[in-house]
Parts: structure tokens; C-alpha cells; sequence
């Protein structure tokens, strides 16, 4: 078995979302190998149930683990939500969470201590971001709100039209009320939208773009555990998928900014054999 | 076993929007008993791949003929898109889906023969309402759009906003210049869109709800087969779900018109042990 620091570093999604973060992670660790996985066949996770979501997150460790990698990055900010203590249970390996890196970097940035976080209708009611920032700063002010349109919006490629416009008035005018001064976009599609939902929130509102931050605390950790590779990788991206990988290619380009070569098709359904009782025990 | 003719009839669809379809057909057979299966945990089958959805349906139908049904009424127009086929070689009763009624129905009310059809990506991408009208009308010129944004503006309740209005527009704009004068609603969804789809396409064009259509062929056929049941129904409606019911109860309510109660929670995944390759060669 290879070193564990030349290993690549595994990034878990439910499917393409997470490219905006390893976008990121590409940026911030130029010489690092990745292994991406996409849970293309079950996506979305933003409408299933928490013990649903933590079992194809323990599927989605189980096959890293057999694969070799020496740290996890979960890009999905609904599995990281509901699924996070789970993972850190089980995997032999760090594993960083977007919904951690987000809210840390929200409370560095606010002034006044009012946040706002919004996402996929199970991130926001899985109260994760909620509990984090809490857990963070005791007394801080949170309002989340679900925006289950804007995926749809930004996967439509309609991020500079008048109805990206129209959804992000409508669903932040709360926010706006609420006077928050940072707002945690809790959604890996989210940095698509960024000018309109900017537009809607006006320019006081800080906008906290998870990938960045988490792309900044996994380079961080590799410095500090010393794990950064030494090696050139020789591939230095494969992509994993559980659906067909045409859509995943054509979509995937354009959140990844740069071309999808070497995707393998796999199988991750029932990987694992976890009761719905043991696993709603391991929801976060 | 119970005689064929006082089973439930079978409506399978990938989440909570067949449940229009179980609306219409309630009215229209109002003493049958129902055994409806969502399958929650792994909607929407809109962006899955041919092979998927029709390991899927099968999964569904394996499931259907343990339990008994006198026939089965696909519900989710892209399952009913890809996996019509390989459910009727499959099947020991009858398959009514929802593709092959609105299409005979969109036949017979075009004056111009120029039919527009809207639906999922899935759905418009596997061509099996052109088909499925060319073949039932040689000639017939039919134009479909794939509308990704219609579902969740449904599932969010904003059929009456500005917003729905103008991703109509958007949509529609193209059927409309083509001058088409009946419009296939092909998703479940979409009946709750009607008045901001009619808006868009204007007074002369006829819109064809699917789920009507499919419940009259249903209808019909229990009287032509002589298979309406005579026992009174004790659970007139019955529902399967793969995910939580908690979603599934709440905005399907809304759908179906009427309370849901005795919902029960399966698993299809690996019901069936079948290759990619068996499945490719099995979509319709």
C-alpha cells in the first residue's frame, strides 16, 4: 500500500454540486491527487430523510476506504449536515465538513452576530449550520431559510436572468429584514448565483462561499499533519459516479472549469448492511 | 389468493406526483381499492440514466406482483418514457402508462397536427412521445421542450406567482412561434401549472393532462376486460414509500385531494440482480 501522504484526497457529493469544492481544493492545493465521488444515481439528498442520507454517506466512506485516501472532504452540505458524526464514527481517515468550514468562517466575519444561512430544504431543517454556529459563538443570532429553487436555477445555466433575480428577492426579503451582515451560502450550487443573490442581500451582506473556506482549512491541515503529497500525481483527478457519466461530463465542466476525463462508472447501493434503527442513531 | 378482478390496480410513480394520476383515477373509478408505491427515496428519475430507471420500474413491479394486482398504471411519465417496454415483457397484468394516453389523446384533438410535449429531461431526451405519436399518426409534426424548473416551482406552491408566469414564458416561447395548438402536459407535475402554462401558450391551444387521459383508458378497459371489482373495498387507497413518510403525507395531501393514511415504508434497492447490459437492451 502507498504512503498515506501521497494517497489522494477523497471528495464525497451526492453528484456535481461538488465540483464548485474541488474547484477550490484544485486552487489551494495545486499538487495534490484527488478521487471524486459523485452519487449521481441518488441525487438529490436535499429531500431525503436523515437515516437515508447518513447510509449512502457510509456507502460513499466504505468504497473511499477500500479505495485509499488519506483525508475525506464532504462537498455536500446535506450530507455533511446529517451525516457528519457518523463519518467521523466509522472512517480511518480526517473528514471535513462544508458545513464546519462555513460556519467558522461566518462567525470570523461578522460584526453584529445576526447570520444568515441558506440551502436545500434537508440542510436547513437538519438545524446543523444552526447548532454549529451556536456551538461556535453562544448567543449568536442565526435565520435559515430553504431555497429548493435555486439548484434547478443555476443547473438550467439561468443564473443571469430576470428569474434568478425575482427567487433570490423572494426567498431572502426575510433575511434582509432580519438584518444579518453575513450570509452563508449552505449549498455547493450556490456560488453560481452569487451576483444575484449579492444583488438581493445589497452590498453590506458578506457572503460566505463554503468551498473557498473549506478548500482553505483542508490546506491548512495538510500543512500542520504534515500529509502533503510528494510524489507528482500522475492522474491528479478521478471521478467516481453511480449514474450513467454523460449528463455528470457535459454539466461537470462547467462547475469544475476544466475538462472530465477518467470517470468510472460504480455501484454503491447496499454496500453496506445498517438498519434504518441503527442508522437514525448515527444522524448528526 | 384473492380473485384477480378484486385486487388493487397497481399506480407506480417515482415520488409524489402520480398521486394526480391516483386523483383522476378515483373519479373516475370510484369503487376500485388502490395500491399506490412511491419511489421517495430515489425520486426524481427525471435526470437518471435509461438503464437506472428501468432497473428501478422493474424493482417497483417485482414488488407489485408479490403483493397482487389485477394491472398497473405507471404513473411518472419517465419511467413510463423509458422502462414501458421491458415492464409489458415483464408483467403477468395489464400496463397503462401515461406517455401512451396522452399521446393517443393529443392525436385526437389536433386540428393543425402540430403537438407540443413538455416533461422532465428525462423524459423529452428518451424521444418516447415522438415516437409514441409518430407512431399513432404518420406525419404528425411535434415539437417538446424539457422544462427542469416546473417541478420544484409546484413542489414550493408558487404556481401563482410572477415567477411561475415567466419561467413559462421562458419555456414556452419556442411552442409557441411553432404554432402547435395542443400541448402535452408530460409530467405529473404539471397539472398544478395549468393556468400559468395556458397563460403562456394562449386560448387556442389545448392543453392534454395525461392523468386524465390515462384514467379514462383505465377505465375503460376494467369495463371492455370485465375486471371491476365486486368485493366493497376495506382500505380503498394504500401507499408504499421507499424514504420517511413524513414529506410524502404532507405535500401529497395536496396532490391527491384527500387525506393519506396507512403508509408503509420498503425497500426496492437490489430487489432484482440484473446487469447494466440486460437493462440497456430493455429500455423502451
Amino acid at each position: 500500500m502507498s504512503e498515506v501522504r501521497d494517497r489522494p484526497i477523497g471528495v464525497f457529493d451526492s453528484g456535481i454540486g461538488g465540483l464548485t469544492v474541488l474547484r477550490a481544493l484544485r486552487r489551494a492545493l495545486p499538487g495534490e491527487a484527488f478521487l471524486y465521488l459523485g452519487d449521481t444515481a441518488r441525487v438529490p439528498y436535499g429531500t431525503k430523510s436523515p437515516a437515508t442520507v447518513t447510509r449512502y454517506a457510509l456507502e460513499a466512506a466504505d468504497e473511499f476506504s477500500a479505495r485509499g485516501i488519506k483525508a475525506l472532504v464532504v462537498a455536500c452540505n446535506t450530507a455533511s449536515s446529517l451525516a457528519q458524526t457518523a463519518l467521523v464514527d466509522l472512517a480511518r481517515f480526517p473528514v471535513f465538513g462544508v458545513v464546519e468550514a462555513g460556519a467558522r468562517a461566518a462567525v470570523a466575519a461578522t460584526r453584529v452576530n445576526r447570520v444568515g444561512v441558506i440551502g436545500t430544504r434537508s440542510t436547513v431543517d437538519s438545524g446543523a449550520y444552526v447548532r454549529t454556529l451556536e456551538a461556535l459563538s453562544p448567543g449568536i443570532e442565526v435565520h435559515a431559510r430553504a431555497c429548493p429553487l435555486l439548484v434547478p436555477l443555476a443547473e438550467e445555466g439561468w443564473e443571469e436572468t430576470d428569474v434568478a433575480r425575482q427567487v433570490c428577492e423572494h426567498y431572502l426579503a426575510d433575511l434582509g429584514a432580519a438584518r444579518v451582515d453575513t450570509l452563508i451560502l449552505g449549498c455547493t450550487h450556490y456560488p453560481l448565483l452569487e451576483r444575484a443573490i449579492a444583488a438581493a442581500m445589497g452590498p453590506e451582506v458578506r457572503l460566505v462561499d463554503s468551498a473557498e473556506e473549506t478548500a482553505r482549512e483542508v490546506a491548512r491541515a495538510m500543512r500542520v499533519e504534515r500529509l502533503g503529497r510528494r510524489l507528482p500525481p500522475s492522474a491528479p483527478i478521478r471521478f467516481l459516479v453511480t449514474d450513467a457519466p454523460t449528463t455528470f461530463v457535459r454539466v461537470g465542466t462547467r462547475l469544475l472549469g476544466e475538462p472530465i476525463a477518467d470517470v468510472e462508472s460504480i455501484e454503491l447501493e447496499h454496500r453496506l448492511d445498517l438498519t434504518d434503527g441503527e442508522l437514525r442513531a448515527r444522524v448528526s
